[in-house]
């Protein structure tokens, strides 16, 4: 079933028969809906006097909305921000924490999911705990062995970049 | 001599010939050559597969030394950040000012480059010095009229957003 899923899904993406491609957790291939969007993006932005007030605003509410209702939450759960910093940054600044607690990431994570929580620690008296995996541990499972009443916040990813592994957050 | 250049102009920007565009202090028209970097840009997104470590990094210093030679400055003077807000932030955080000195921004001015500084002047005691401009009175001899010692940042643009009127830095 699961292969049949795959063959139907591979037409809807921008990669030629002859390419297989497994970096997904770095960086995805493109849909071709998605490289049409980008295209219509760029000629849309070609001709400034066609774009009014409003169209700043449509196309991102509708998104929202969309990625909302994959995630099973609403538009009001959902922002755009052009970085991954930016959006830690924004999430830092809006979850002050004890003094003493701590802040769990996961080892080798991404720079941009762990410098602001070293910052944030620093800033408040926590620390950072950093979870690693033991041979044949799931990092769902290491996650959880890790917590405890210290932690004041969990910050991990659902796949973790290097590798696709998933990461239980349900 | 000016009428000449407008006319040569004209051929480098994506605007048909039955459009006349003047709202470039909001909205800029595009080059050609920028609307064909924007489709090479993606068409490469779109084979990720081709995508190696340096790309990430190379285009973007040839841009900063390009942009360095076009204000004056070299590569190590420009940055490129994804809004205006965030560029303020950054700067704001490396400028701390004295207690009871002034920020001037100009009257009307675009949000992003009056918010992050009413929140500066909140935090050290100073405050934000909105510059008007009287009948008659260019932007610049309003800069020049407000500015005194108790001035610790001016935060004005080259070209005033609403009209595109100048602003004479030099």
């Amino acid at each position: 079933m699961a292969g049949m899923r795959i063959a139907s899904c591979r037409a809807e993406f921008a990669v030629p028969d002859d390419v297989a491609y497994f970096n997904t957790a770095s960086l995805g291939p493109l849909l071709h809906v998605v490289r049409d969007a980008g295209e219509e993006a760029l000629r849309r932005r070609a001709a400034p006097w066609t774009i009014s007030a409003d169209d700043w605003f449509t196309d991102i509410e509708t998104l929202r909305a969309l990625v909302g209702r994959l995630v099973g939450d609403d538009a009001d759960g959902v922002a755009f921000v052009p970085a991954t910093s930016y959006g830690f940054a924004v999430a830092a600044l809006n979850l002050p924490v004890p003094s003493g607690s701590r802040i769990m990431v996961l080892a080798g994570e991404y720079p941009s999911g762990v410098y602001t929580w070293r910052r944030h620690a620093a800033q408040f008296g926590a620390e950072v705990l950093t979870v690693g995996r033991e041979p044949g541990q799931s990092w769902t499972d290491a996650v959880l062995a890790g917590l405890d009443e210290r932690v004041a916040i969990v910050s991990v990813p659902q796949v973790y970049w290097t590798d696709g592994a998933w990461v239980d957050l349900g």
